[in-house]
Order: C-alpha cells, then structure tokens, then sequence
C-alpha cells in the first residue's frame, strides 16, 4: 500500500472520540464503521474502558501499527490528537470535525495549525469538515449519518468525491435507492491538505473504479487540475457537477465552503478542452454515470430508436435532435427485413413504432435488425410495458440482445412500481434504463461526447 | 347534464363488444368499468347470456336509457353499432377501435364513414383510437389496461387530454406512484369528432378541474385554439407538452397520429401569446401541474431559498439565477431578526444556510422570518433530512408555515426511501415537494410565470 490507499483499505482503523453516546458523531462513526468493516476497530476514549464491547484506549499511542485514524473530537482539542496521530506515523487521517475556514478568520488559523502540525510528516489528511469515506469493499465508514435515515449504496464501479458533505449524503442515498453501485465515495470538505486533484489521480489508477463523478464548488489549482482530469478521462470517464455558476451562486458558496468559484466560463472551457462530462443537473450526474459504467461509447451518433407506444417515438426523436445526436437512416437491407416483421401498414422508418400490438418477439425480432444495420450506431428502446400485448419477457430480450453487440443500447419506460422493477432488472442484467424519454436521450449524448473524447 | 358532461358522469354505460375472453379489450373494459363505476353497466354481446354476472344485450336498442356507449368491437363491425347509438339517440361514444386514419388512405375512407353516420345527430364521439375516459370522481374507465401492470391515480384537481393513448397510460401510472390525483383523463386518438379544443373548453368550466394538462403532437384547428386557451387560462392554468418539435420528430408525428405537427415556433408563439405554460419534459408536465393544483401565484418573483445543507443553497441559487428569477434581497429587519437565530458565525443571506446542526426549531423560526419579508415573493426550503439534527417533525413545521402564509412555499429534498416518505407527506398536506433542486425551482418559475399570465 502507498499514498491514499491508507484511507481506502486500512488494516485497522481508530476512532478517535469514540463514544457511548447517541447523539455523538463518535458514536456513529463506530457503529457504522463496526457494521461492515473486517479489520480491526479501536475506540479511542480516555474516559471509557470499552464501547460497543470494544476495548476503549486513551490515546492512539497506545496501539500497535495503526493505518487510518478518524477524529471525531472537538475543534479545540483535534491539534493534540492530530499531534500525537503524526508522532505515531500514522498514514491517514480523517478530520471529520467542523469550526475551521468556513467560519471565518479565527477558523483559518485553527486550519492553519493543522497544516502546520502535519508539515513534513508522512501523515496525510482529508477534510476538515467533512463526511470522510465509504468504501463499499473495504467497509471503511465515516459517515455519522444512521442507516434508518440514509441507507449506504452496494458495490459497483462509479466513484464519488464532493466538496460538500451534506449534499454527498443525499446523492449516495439516492443512489441506493435507485440500485447504483459505488465502489469509494469520498467527502473531502476543506480540503485542508488532500485536494480534489490529488483524489482524482488516485480513482483514475484505482481498478475498482470505472467512472469518477464529482461535485465541486471550487477547484483547488486549475492548471493541476488541467493536466489530471486531461490524463484521466483517458481511461476513466469524469462527470462533473459544477455548482455556483452564477455570481449568486459562487457568492453562496464561497461562504459554504470558502471555495473562491471563480467564473463559470473558464470552468466550461476547462472541462471541454480536457474532456470532462459535466452534468447540469442533480439527476445528470448518475443518469451519465451509469450509462458510462454500462457500457462501450458508440463509433458514431446515429442512433435507433425502437418503440410499441408512438409518442414515446415523437418525443426521442424530438430529444435526439435537440441534443444533436442524428436519428439514423435505415439501410435498405433493413427496411426490407423489418418490412416482414411489421404488419403491413406500419411505417418503417426511424423512430421504429412496432406498433400497440407488439409483444417480445416483435422486438427481439426488430431489434436483431437494427444492431446489424452499419448506418446504426447505438439503440434506445422504449418497451411500453403497460400495454396490454407487451410481456414483461421483453425485458430478457432487450439484456439478451444487449449481450451479443457491441453497440450501446439504452432503455426508458416512463410509469410507476411495475415499470420501476423491471427497468431494476434491465440495470441489474447491464442495460442502463430511465423513467423519462429525455434522460435516456442525454445519457446517449454524454456516452457519444465519451467515445469522442475517447478517440481524440 | 349537457354535451360532454354524458361522456364524464352518464348514469348507465353499454360495453359494446363485452368478453369473457381475458385477451379481449372488451373484457378488460367490462371489468375497469365493473370496479369503481357505481351507475348500470350493459355488457353488449349477441353470443353471450351473461358475462361477470351481469345480463347480455344483443344490441344497445334492446336497452332503456343509455348516456354512454363504449365501442371495443373490430373495424368492420364498428358502423353497424354505430349506427345503432344513433338510431337510439345516445349522447356519448368512445370508440376505442384502431384501424383508420392512422393506417393510410382506406383507414380514412372508414373514418369518413363513422363521420357520415354521426352527422347531424346528437350522438357525440370521443376516439376512434383510443383509450378512453377515466373519470376518478364517477369511476367511468374505459381503459384496457389490467391494473397489475397499471394502476389507476387517485381523486385530484388535475385533468388530463393525450393525443397518445400509450403515452397518456404511462404518465397516468406515474402520476399514481407519485401520489398525483386526477380528475379527468381523455386519450382522443384520431379526433374524429370531439377535438382538444372543445375538450379544453368544457374541462375549463368543469368544477373539479383545477389545472388542465394536455400532450399534443399537432392542433386541430389554430385559431380557435387561441380563443379557447387564452380564455381559458384566465381561470385554470394550462400545461402543453407539445411532441413533435423538430422536423425528424414532427415526420414521425405524422405516421402516428396522422398530425401535421407544423412548425413548432408557430406552437411556441401561440403558448406564448395565449398563457399557456409550455412543458419542456415529460417530468416538467407534472411538476408544472402539481404546483399550479396546490399554490397560489407569488406577486413578484423573489425568491427566498432556506436549507441546512449549504450546496444545496449553492445549487438552488444557481437555478433561481439561471430560470430568470431573482435571489431576495432580506430586510435589515429579517437579517437582525435572523442573527437571532443562527449561530455566530452564520452568514445571513439569501441562500440562507441554516448551518449543519439545524434542527427544526431553526427552521420554524427562519421561516417564519422569511414569510414575514416584505421583500420575499415566495420561499423554497431544502430540508436535508438525512443529517443527524434534523428532525422528520420539520414536514410539519413548512407544512404549518404554508397554511399560515399567502406566499407560495415550495420543499425538495434528494435521496431514497425515507426521503420520498416525507416528501410524500408534505404533498398530502398541500406543499408541492421535488426530490432534485432543478425542478423545484423550474416549478416556481412556472408558478411566477402564471401569475403574470392571470394579472395582465
């Protein structure tokens, strides 16, 4: 292990502030970490002797070799700890603790005495004023929020660093609820010594993460970042959520996270030349994530669109070439083909309306046409399950042709908990699936603007 | 009872065309019917005694007073029963039949004939092509739709008109999953007699009807639609989404509804002359719609926005900015007031960051500060209920606060599971609740912009 691989994969962890009381972030911090962390938990309270039928320790002085230490204590006593982690030479260490910068001047140079106490030590630091981790391999859990309000994600491969803590909370929650799987989810608040880019070099190396997203206010050294997130995205799809675009907005958070967010513009103009996905919304952020995660980026943007409820068509071929993606032309080999398939007065063309008569195999059989068509590049089906002909069965269909090609396909059922479960088993078999026609759109475009980035 | 009113509230309805055949439509609407319908339901089958226990007619002419008839029989066999309803002088027809203009020139010629045989009688028809009605205050559902693959929204002030039956179906089953009542449903299909310009009118006199929503992909005639809607938004705000913006997705309007969807900057003029409020997204249709059911217009545009969880403010404001609405400026009163309230170090300002450690308290005081604001046109709070102080009891304090205020208080909070409870909670007491920042403030700008609509 070298770098920040102590934060994410520690032997043991310490749990500085640990404590018996509910209502303790030190509390929480030790539930959670006990929960599913498999390595070795210490409760580091000088007034205890054991919490949660761990032995309870005075001081990290105490232990044996100790890779990760999360302070949980007040402002006023965090230097003392902090001292004694760095004469340990402990790796990593998590400041959850709040009442620096953010604050003002007398919050700056307590900050400024950690930056000291940590100068020239092996001892690395993330936050202050932040959330921390969670790992969903290694367990590692510094999240002092309780289960029964925010419920942690499952493993997958997108990674998650915020520069607000709170705000992270509900995204991982989201996330969960929506079956999205999180390989480290990173709070990094004030950034006190560990800085986003820094993160980001180290998600790009990590084999457990296949997509990085990220919510800034402000970045910490734009030329560094320039080179990163350029390198990065190489290999490692970046998706960014820029908040305070506006000058309210940049004024909000500079008093949220003192971030100086500077203008707008220039974050634009870094994030095209480099390659960055940036998401304009809550919602785009994991709607690009996942389809980035899914799946490979299409040679071109000539899409298909596939469809048993003829709206849906008008409206994806209406977000299609808003978004500027092209509605591919059919070639005559599979008008022809889909000319058999069809009953005789339907249209063929593209967006391919199968008709309010379709059941499954009319779409495997449409669909096994318009992956071999060389004018089409990537698929998006619309399955109406609602409809009366339509079996659920489609949804094998569509994962089992998703198999056999290497085009992108993505799916989009618009409806209520019938429609949510299957569109949960589509995701669950590798086919990224949305509730509304124009998310299922934008994840095309940021999957096609990827292969671009990709090849360029 | 007069015109349309047979369609939404007869006091008997035939099934023509009724099967115990599961697979048949006529089935399926006998038994939708069966469920919420409490006045007398014919099924008509010339080869059946009985079907669902009810006694079979051959013929609506075998029946006593009929208001409604719903037609579920095969193309050919359509202008015979018909003909029948006329014969009888029933008010109101559905005829869910396909197979006419939507399928080219020999589907026209059989929709000139239901035509001719409708003329100058007062039989009126909802259809061809189409699902039908749902009325959620009398329980008329002419729906084919199973209820295990769809389910039904409850009593609300929102009616709804679909050019698309597939479409129409889906945004029904999300609006009952997200908990959106109904009053009204049309799915018109091919227009062949009744159009969305008379259904505009007469859901704009209907009582229940409080918000009217409708998918369009062309019009049936323009100038009169001009008429209808800029009267009609004076009392009941009116939400489009119109299909078929771009020429690709106009073309593949064409093939499905037989519309021609025309240019659609004449469509975005119209909405812009008339007042009605043009829906950008299938999500924004209802967003629009919910805010419009349970608020009050603001007299101004600005906008106060209240959260503990500081990029959340940072995010919102943004979006106040970026949607043409503006940041409230607090009163010297509000900010002494608010001083009060915070913690030392606090930054007063609009977004105003409750801080990390707010609790419910703080937000009632807050908000009781904001609405109080001679400068504050309308409120968005963002509660984070995952943090560790924030109590679920502040879903009653907003809730409180809006009943007490003229002002418009909109609520979003991201997340999961225990997230969308409360969310839902707050909408049962009347405040509108968004799970993504964008959209709660994309609903007030509709909101805002309503109450310019309705003053000028």
């Amino acid at each position: 292990m070298k770098g920040l691989d102590f934060f994410f994969r520690p032997k043991s962890v310490a749990v500085i502030g640990a404590s018996r009381d509910r209502e303790k972030i030190g509390y929480c911090v030790l539930r959670e970490m006990k929960k599913r962390y498999k390595g070795r938990v210490y409760p580091i309270n000088p007034r205890a002797r054991s919490i949660m039928g761990l032995k309870c320790y005075s001081s990290v002085k105490d232990l044996g070799d100790l890779d990760l230490a999360v302070i949980t204590v007040p402002c006023r006593v965090v230097p003392l700890v902090l001292r004694e982690c760095v004469e340990k030479g402990i790796e990593a260490v998590v400041i959850i603790t709040s009442g620096y910068s953010e604050t003002g001047k007398e919050g700056r140079d307590r900050e400024e005495e950690l930056k000291r106490i940590i100068r020239g030590s092996r001892t690395r630091v993330i936050g202050v004023n932040c959330l921390g981790i969670y790992d969903a391999y290694s367990g590692v859990d510094t999240l002092f929020l309780p289960e029964s309000k925010f419920r942690r994600p499952g493993r997958g491969g997108i990674s998650f660093i915020t520069q607000s803590g709170a705000f992270g909370s509900t995204i991982l929650d989201l996330m969960s609820f929506e079956g999205i799987g999180i390989s480290k989810f990173v709070s990094y608040g004030n950034q006190t010594d560990v800085k986003e880019n820094e993160l980001l070099e180290y998600l790009d190396r990590d084999r457990k993460t296949r997509v990085i997203v990220a919510y800034i206010e402000g970045i910490s050294d734009g030329r560094r970042f320039m080179g990163v997130a350029g390198k990065a995205v190489k290999n490692t799809p970046v998706v960014i959520f820029k908040a305070g675009k506006t000058e309210m907005g940049s004024r909000a958070a500079s008093s949220h996270t003192g971030s100086l967010a500077g203008s707008y513009r220039i974050y634009e103009a870094a994030f095209k030349q480099t390659g960055v996905l940036e998401a304009q919304s809550v919602e785009e952020m994991f709607d690009f994530a996942k389809v980035l995660e899914f799946l490979k980026p299409p040679k071109g943007d000539r899409i298909a669109v596939v469809t048993n409820g003829g709206g849906f068509g008008v409206i994806i071929s209406d977000a299609v070439i808003r978004n500027g993606l092209k509605l591919a032309d059919f070639s005559g080999e599979s008008r022809r083909r889909l000319r058999g398939i069809l009953p005789g007065y339907a249209n063929i063309h593209n967006p391919l309306d199968l008709i309010g008569d379709a059941d499954k195999e009319r779409y495997e059989k449409a669909l096994n046409v318009l992956i071999k068509d060389p004018n089409v590049d990537g698929v998006i089906a619309i399955p109406l399950l609602q409809t009366f002909s339509l079996e659920p069965g489609v949804i094998d269909v569509i994962a089992g042709i998703k198999k056999k090609t290497g085009k992108p396909i993505i799916a989009c059922a618009t409806g209520g908990g019938y429609i949510r479960r299957h569109l949960a088993r589509l995701e669950g078999k590798g086919v990224p699936a949305y509730i509304s026609p124009e998310r299922a759109v934008r994840a095309m475009k940021a999957l096609v603007y990827y292969g671009r980035v990709k090849d360029s």
